[in-house]
């Protein structure tokens, strides 16, 4: 069998199994240290009660033939489906149809799936750092070349990411925009931790429609937003119905990482323009792709994803985002104390920090493993513009990150 | 955005929904008919006691701290991975290690993602009729023309499964072959219920040989053979593992249609050619595409599914599988004491039956409901060589069943 060819051009290892190779070994050689671990951006508090007792219940569904699921609509049942729009939407005076919501078993599955929509020759842009899967999953579909020594790959667009921009940058001169076709946007950021304004996205969508460009707004972490007047949700800008599919999940919002649900919302005013010129409907493809090679998102996880939105999901949900928010206080004023420049950490649950100078993202790893038995997230595994900066996950018990505070007190005293 | 054109050369709608149109609008114009549904293949048992225990454990376990499970392992928890490795393959004597089995949320995504690891221009064979994702996703990814007045896809190499062939086409001639790259094989047959020989599964075995063509094996619905002669693996095969997949789900199994899990076998001694002749590991391609692109099946599903393979569970699973397969008796010969040719239905739970002389599938489709309220699918919805065809499904209650077939006997009579 003739094998997709583009595959060979990623590198060895997608970042998170790398750190977990370099812990375990870690670990194996130091049984005696106690590592602590703010690498992956993993959720460390328990299901919140209302969600347990939703999946109980329908657990319970399961068991009796009258009340018993199966095949239920890919797309997602009415009841979470409802609550979405209602909840996310709606209430924030924000229009979005029931058949524009598409439940999933989460974001990454979404990321990594939707580029099969866009042309094979389409032009992707992405920010510089920014989440593997993004990049990953269109070169995997052909649409670069190898990667050069910078780790760049040729035929993306990379839109660097900066101290100077605020790790927000704004839309590429049109000079500069060889015609971008796509560009994903994640805000709250991750891995930087930034977050996007009403001015920059309304600049962002402004952009979209005159170069007819799609925007894929990834707002996995819009929960974390402190900060009423930031937008959580890209349709808040007027037009963005017209340019851009939103991915939401329920991953860091109600500790569904291990559980498995998100979902996209794709408008029904969204066009893209075929082989012949013609118009296409997005939101048609995704429902087509959807159908055609997904059966839903399992139904005792549906029912637990929809307990997220009664008063008392909302309410213990709520009190999880506000406890890891205060671990990520506590964290960037540590790090500040030990003489650290950091970002991020103020509406989402990641720490962008700088390494030492002269230090690289996996050199400050390593080193940090060793003396303080911390596990962090090199910036560069990231892209090349997150060298020199490294990434903190606010998501572990209170204990752990007073803890690694003192410890990087000491360490870098 | 310039959109993937490929999307526009499938047909208005995925089968099933059609169906579900059709039905829909017939029950909402004959509020009294009581309709019996044997159409889309799904499962009507509860969940088994065992399966409910494992999985309130889980949820139980998500509601503490200590148990709490966040990301896991995309390729599946070690529980269930050994679980399936012990029962499904050691203990009938095939080699499958471990990290050759991937867990997913279904075979449906596996049936849709796998083709990502085929070269653009790979060229696909499929038996006539088939499962339409297969086909679809094949189209979806550029692999075909836009369909001929017959629907078949130019660029497929279509195997036609005949009442002749038994409904299990032999490998194409060499001659015939067109350099395939990939055949799809499914055993026990969705829709047509035909299941495969050793004999004849052994000649696809040299044939994928001797033309390096992979073969996608398709097992969903092995737990329905009855009879211990019959090859429940293509791995029993000698030589497969160096040219075969094979797709497992717990759907049909044990009753996962609305849970969602299922697994993929990619043994490691299996290689393709890469762009510049290279031989290159699809199990190492495959673990790439699934650590990128998907985050593991709910650790709640993967419980379950492990309970599937308890004493209790296999009791419990087992007996709902018999039950259904009475299902498909009756049905059977009620169909044949009323006329009709059938076929399947002994070995997987799928009647396969001729429609009338005259009659079209979605010709008989349309009486059916109309005359007998009972709901079956088209045979033409698998492909071309499936009209004059009619699958009914043996998912349901006994009591429906029954009816069923009192119904067929007084409208055929």
């Amino acid at each position: 069998m003739r094998a997709n060819p583009h595959f060979q051009k990623l590198p060895a290892g997608y970042l998170f199994p790398e750190i977990g190779r370099r812990v375990r070994a870690y670990a194996a050689a130091h049984p005696e240290a106690k590592v602590i671990r703010l690498g992956i951006g993993d959720v460390t508090e328990p299901l919140a009660p209302a969600i347990i007792g939703a999946m109980h219940a329908a657990v319970d569904e399961m068991a009796a033939r009258e009340t018993f699921k199966g095949y239920g609509p890919e797309q997602g049942y009415d009841f979470l489906v409802e609550a979405i729009r209602e909840h996310d939407y709606t209430r924030r005076g924000i229009e979005v149809a029931a058949d524009e919501i598409f439940v999933s078993d989460g974001s990454k599955c979404d990321s990594g799936n939707l580029q099969e929509l866009f042309a094979a020759d389409a032009v992707i842009a992405v920010t510089d750092p920014v989440y593997p899967v993004y990049v990953d999953s269109n070169v995997m579909a052909g649409r670069t070349g190898a990667p050069g020594a910078d780790g760049r790959f040729p035929g993306l667009v990379y839109l660097p990411a900066t101290a100077a921009n605020g790790f927000c940058p704004p839309p590429p001169e049109t000079t500069d925009a060889r015609g971008v076709d796509v560009v994903y946007l994640c805000s709250p950021n991750n891995p930087t931790g930034a977050v996007m304004t009403r001015e920059q996205l309304t600049a962002w969508v402004a952009w979209a429609k005159q170069h007819d460009a799609l925007i894929v707004f990834d707002a996995a972490y819009e929960a974390y937003i402190q900060d009423d007047a930031l937008p959580r949700s890209i349709f808040e800008i007027p037009g963005a119905r017209e340019v851009a599919v939103e991915m939401r999940s329920f991953s860091k919002r109600a500790g569904f990482t291990g559980v498995r649900c998100g979902f996209l919302v794709v408008p029904k005013d969204l066009r893209a323009t075929g082989a012949g010129g013609e118009r296409v409907s997005l939101n048609a493809m995704w429902s087509r792709r959807h159908t055609t090679k997904f059966n839903g998102a399992s139904y005792v996880v549906q029912r637990g994803a929809a307990a997220v939105y009664t008063p008392d999901g909302l309410a213990q949900t709520g009190a999880q985002i506000a406890f890891y928010m205060e671990n990520a206080r506590i964290l960037r004023e540590g790090l500040a104390r030990a003489g650290f420049t950091v970002y991020g950490g103020q509406h989402a649950p990641y720490i962008w920090l700088e390494t030492p100078k002269g230090t690289t993202s996996w050199q400050f790893f390593d080193g940090l493993l060793d003396k303080a038995h911390l596990v962090g997230t090199p910036g560069s595994g990231f892209g090349p513009q997150g060298e020199g900066y490294f990434r903190l996950s606010a998501f572990n018990s209170r204990a752990n990150v007073d803890e690694a505070v003192a410890r990087i007190a000491k360490v870098f005293a």
